[in-house]
């Protein structure tokens, strides 16, 4: 429902699930009393973009601008905003709303309120669908802006905004930001590798675990883990059973868990933040003789994120990125359906152009 | 290896997979200076009593005296022993042993010790295997004895020592001990009946699910539980979405856990402590979404033991048990093979006659 006052916003949409991703132009809303509007200079792709343009979990509409890692540079503040002001450098990571009144508001856990409005593809009260940073102007209330460290880079601080909550929180949360404490973390992509930064970051003893046996030397000289396992040697598996304090697993594809329950310590804890579209399997007796948990983790809420993001700044942690124009999305979708991107593909949207010639 | 100082023992063992159990004689080892010898007055029959004299885990050695919720009187004490005196009434659990010097020992968490050892079936330094209550003497250290509380009921305060202590010690641990929060118990067995009465204790607002609506009355009139859920009831369960704090499930048959889990609010625990011999499926979206936790336990530390059975003491917690001589033993297992009993078999083993005739 475009207004007089509203924003013209050039972006790129998915038409169908076929996911191919084109120009389009929308509208936002006006900048509210509450809100801020802001000049899009990067969005980070990450792999559930490409979920939802192919309506892989079968609630996409469309047209659907995706893009949830958002970084810009504010251009108009409403009266009310106080967070920030014109000039500054901001992100949207992904929610943009949520009641503000549950207990999980109340508790900084916006992530977790039934009611939290994602970047994309969620209905707002004004019955438009939410679109996200593929685009080069967003409107966002100020509570859901994050301010951004002066000395964060903004193209590879990017990724922090979904990849880096996603893991820091459930390393907070769950304890396993403690120095000294062995951390293992599963799979390297997007989420692993920051996952490792983080942990390394905290002063855990950290060892990625993965099936392919060629991400050893990447995650031991590029990415400073301890130690690397290959998840699919046995042996190497088994010498090190009860070794570990906590796993963060980051694998969304279906995948045994019972080897991972048998690398932590009695009492130690597995934690999901890749999501499996069919069920793993649980062998009761494996978590009950050692009082062991399996978590999940859904990235993290606004003031977490804030921590995040200077935590972040403090200890130099970026994603490694590959930074690309917005011409180029459609190939880097199909090279990150076959994994094939260390670690995270950001587009300049600054600096592409946008709309159809 | 029997010597001239061990301890002549009548009991009742199985010597194979059929699970009959017979008069059995064996020796027990001499009361050592830290150990104490007593009187098996009575000896709960706990579910995995009848897994073990099946072999239902394929690692029991026969011949087999079960029994691990064992209550008596003191007859003689070694000349370190401290903790009880001749004609104290005292209990032995699950355990009779542990390494005393690992991290878990340190925490008093012997239970998760990797070197404990089980009251029945476990190898012991002496190179015999230990054999449980279903017989007239034990001989144990006194780490492993328990002091009985004055004013708990010998008889129907045995099952405590199994049933009580794996529902108290989950409650305890995961936070579930607080007045006004919702608990969950799923399964009205052994387990289940005292984790009621536990929760209660506690003051939760107790909901009890169950497959069998059968059970509604009993669980509300007779154990006082504040509602009850058939769990193959969609429209129940989903009524009851996002409502408890957290869930013991007690069940030890391969069941649905997704929808507890659904039960539970954001940030909600499932604690499994029945052991399914297969696996169970887990959605990762399901605890994802909403930070939710899948855990295990397995029964309790002697500390925490000796704690549940004063808490039992002071608040009149006893099992429901049905008092039987060990001449009805194959038929108790037989009964309790297809559920029929409410809710524990405790064996009169003081008034039974235990040797052949």
């Amino acid at each position: 429902m475009a207004t007089e006052q509203s924003v013209e916003v050039f972006g790129w949409a998915a038409r169908d699930s076929s996911g191919h991703l084109s120009p389009f132009s929308f509208s936002r809303r006006a900048t509210g009393e509450n809100d801020v509007q802001f000049k899009v200079l990067y969005c980070g792709i990450c792999r559930s973009d490409l979920h939802a343009i192919q309506n892989d979990w079968g609630f996409t509409q469309y047209p659907l601008v995706p893009g949830h890692e958002i970084v810009g540079e504010v251009t108009q503040v409403g009266s009310n905003v106080k967070k920030v002001k014109v000039g500054d450098k901001v992100g949207v990571g992904c929610l943009v709303g949520s009641c503000r009144s549950c207990q999980m508001c109340a508790q900084d856990l916006e992530n977790y309120c039934s009611s939290c409005t994602l970047t994309c593809g969620s209905l707002e009260s004004d019955g438009n669908l939410t679109q996200g940073g593929y685009s080069d102007v967003m409107v966002a209330n100020e509570h859901f802006v994050l301010r951004w460290p002066d000395n964060l880079p903004l193209h590879a601080g990017a990724p922090l905004l979904c990849a880096g909550i996603t893991t820091y929180s459930p390393l907070k949360h769950f304890g396993l930001d403690k120095p000294g404490i062995h951390v293992g973390v599963v799979g390297l992509g997007g989420l692993g590798h920051v996952a490792v930064k983080f942990a390394k970051a905290f002063g855990a003893n950290v060892t990625v675990i993965s099936t392919s046996e060629s991400k050893k030397e990447e995650a031991i000289q590029n990415l400073g883990a301890d130690a690397f396992l290959a998840s699919n040697d046995p042996e190497q598996m088994q010498a090190a059973a009860g070794t570990m304090d906590g796993i963060i697993d980051t694998v969304s594809a279906v995948h045994p868990i019972m080897p991972l329950i048998n690398l932590v310590k009695t009492q130690g804890k597995v934690i999901l933040v890749g999501a499996p579209d069919k069920p793993l399997e649980l062998n009761s007796f494996g978590i009950i003789v050692g009082r062991k948990t399996v978590s999940g983790s859904c990235i993290g809420g606004i003031k977490e994120t804030q921590e995040m993001l200077e935590f972040a700044a403090e200890n130099n942690i970026v994603a490694d990125v590959e930074l690309i124009k917005m011409d180029y999305v459609n190939t880097a979708m199909e090279r990150l359906s076959k994994g094939d991107v260390r670690y995270r593909f950001v587009i300049d949207v600054g600096n592409s152009p946008l709309k159809s010639t």
